[in-house]
């Protein structure tokens, strides 16, 4: 992210997760090294680790404790990566092969077992108990979120509820538990602790609701995965939901729902729709929403210098492209 | 198992097992429910958690922290069969159809992951986080061992070395972990817990290459799976490694070997091959020598009823027919 370049502090932290990451994934298998280095040159935003240590110098920063508790959150995000790739037959990540279409099934699904271990492991070593509980709970809300996901497939009937749910479920209730865990490992107050909690699931909502946007608004190359990809693989969000709701374009959109093969003008036609019904405008203003709110639990927070850092972060995220 | 029959005692604590996995193992998702309560059915032998019980009997029994801890070890089992039948794309596992073939990959792997989760916020609940440690290297060990097992597919140059090393990986820690976690968890002395690991390896060691065995020699109505099933997909055990290294049959094994399409006569033909070859006596000779380590083992632990019924696990498990 463009915004570690100008906090060098955290960028060097994310560094030393980075490092972590790589030394905790170390395997004896040809191939699994393969996966691995394959995974970690891909890289990704690193979000995860940064609310952990961002929300933990709201309280006494433990740098011992805290990067290999950031680091193994990103390992779990990484194995429910590999795994979601064999979901989804997803041939691209990040613009380049998924481990499923380089490898296999047979080898994604064990890579990421293999990483949900690692995490883990490593977090036993870092954390209490209790925060390994609840750790252990987001994963499987994640599980739930994806298998959810997996079952509303091509059905057009699903409503906004339905949609917020399962990305709270998918993504958000991470995000909730690394600034949480962040925080009580650093010793904050109670309510310092409450708000970094909520400001990191409403952060992971405005963030999945902005993915979901950038799947049609994107640009490909930028992206890395063809656009409307979830569309195609009849996973429908927060712009086509709200299209398929709305009288004018509902009879429009449910066509292309339950069209069978889906033509490059076809996916053109739902980029279109979704546009003009203002679904791209309400999912944007919902997302803003959440980013509203997290401003309002980043004004009740203590001043720290992690505080300029959140709210740079919550710029990025509203303006991010890719 | 048979034998549980024989004892009453050890048959309740199982029976709390299976109560604690099934109450675990309830989800909000309809369709989670469903593969769930599909692998419940399945039953299976429940050997690990046996060993977890068995082996704490011969310390401060402890059931409150036992039942969970042999749950967890069962689900984490769970977890790999459910992901393995991903990798093998097996249609059929104790005679059910599969998680995989009933609600596709995509399923599968997300109820896998679910399992592993469980299976460690058990854990987490039930024991220390030097043997929660442990439990996530056994684990580690089995992806290990299937990623290495779908690396060496079709080789028809596997050596003996290379399959123990296999078998050890995908099966024998786990068991080993099994006895280890039971023994330390009730206290049992230093020398004790020793012999309980070795035994739960060499068991675990017998186990599997009687498994092996029992793919060319079982029936396939009491297996519930088609027989030579690894054969055919390029997953070469000891019988097909032995008979391949003997000059006077490697050339037409490894002729079956190569074959692109096999026919159900080919695969007679592999049959007959393993067993005039001697491979099949080979394989049961190594899986008897494993069993006499695991009964000199017995011979040293202290006397308990315990020590019976292991000793009557050991008889079963060589003549077991599935």
């Amino acid at each position: 992210m463009l915004i570690w370049k100008r906090h060098v502090d955290i960028y060097d932290e994310l560094a030393l997760v980075d490092t972590c990451i790589r030394s905790s994934l170390k395997s004896n298998l040809h191939i699994l090294n393969d996966t691995l280095s394959d995974l970690l040159a891909t890289g990704g935003k690193r979000l995860r680790p940064a609310l952990v240590l961002l929300s933990a110098q709201f309280g006494r920063y433990d740098r011992d404790k805290l990067v290999p508790l950031a680091s193994a959150i990103e390992i779990m995000h990484m194995a429910t990566l590999v795994h979601d790739d064999v979901i989804d037959d997803a041939r691209l990540r990040r613009g380049r092969p998924t481990t499923r279409s380089r490898f296999g099934n047979n080898v994604a699904v064990f890579t990421g077992d293999f990483l949900f271990t690692k995490a883990f492991t490593l977090i036993t070593q870092s954390t209490t108990p209790e925060n390994m509980h609840l750790l252990a709970l987001a994963i499987k809300a994640i599980c739930e979120g994806e298998i959810e996901q997996y079952e509303s497939r091509f059905r057009s009937s699903v409503s906004i509820r339905h949609y917020l749910k399962r990305i709270a479920r998918k993504t958000a209730i991470l995000f909730e538990l690394s600034s949480y865990v962040g925080a009580v490992e650093a010793g904050c107050s109670k309510q310092t602790s409450r708000l970094l909690r909520k400001l990191g699931f409403d952060f992971g909502m405005a963030f999945q609701i902005t993915d979901d946007i950038l799947d049609f608004t994107g640009q490909q190359a930028v992206m890395g995965k063809p656009l409307c990809s979830d569309f195609r693989q009849g996973v429908y969000t927060l712009p086509v939901i709200y299209t398929a709701r709305d009288p004018r374009y509902s009879e429009q959109m449910r066509a292309y729902m339950v069209k069978d093969d889906l033509t490059e003008e076809d996916i053109a036609g739902v980029g279109r729709l979704v546009e003009q019904s203002g679904g791209l405008e309400y999912a944007k203003n919902l997302a803003m929403t959440y980013v509203g709110r997290c401003r309002s639990y980043l004004d009740q927070l203590p001043d720290k210098p992690a505080k300029g850092a959140l709210s740079e972060l919550l710029e990025e995220l509203v303006e991010r492209k890719y």
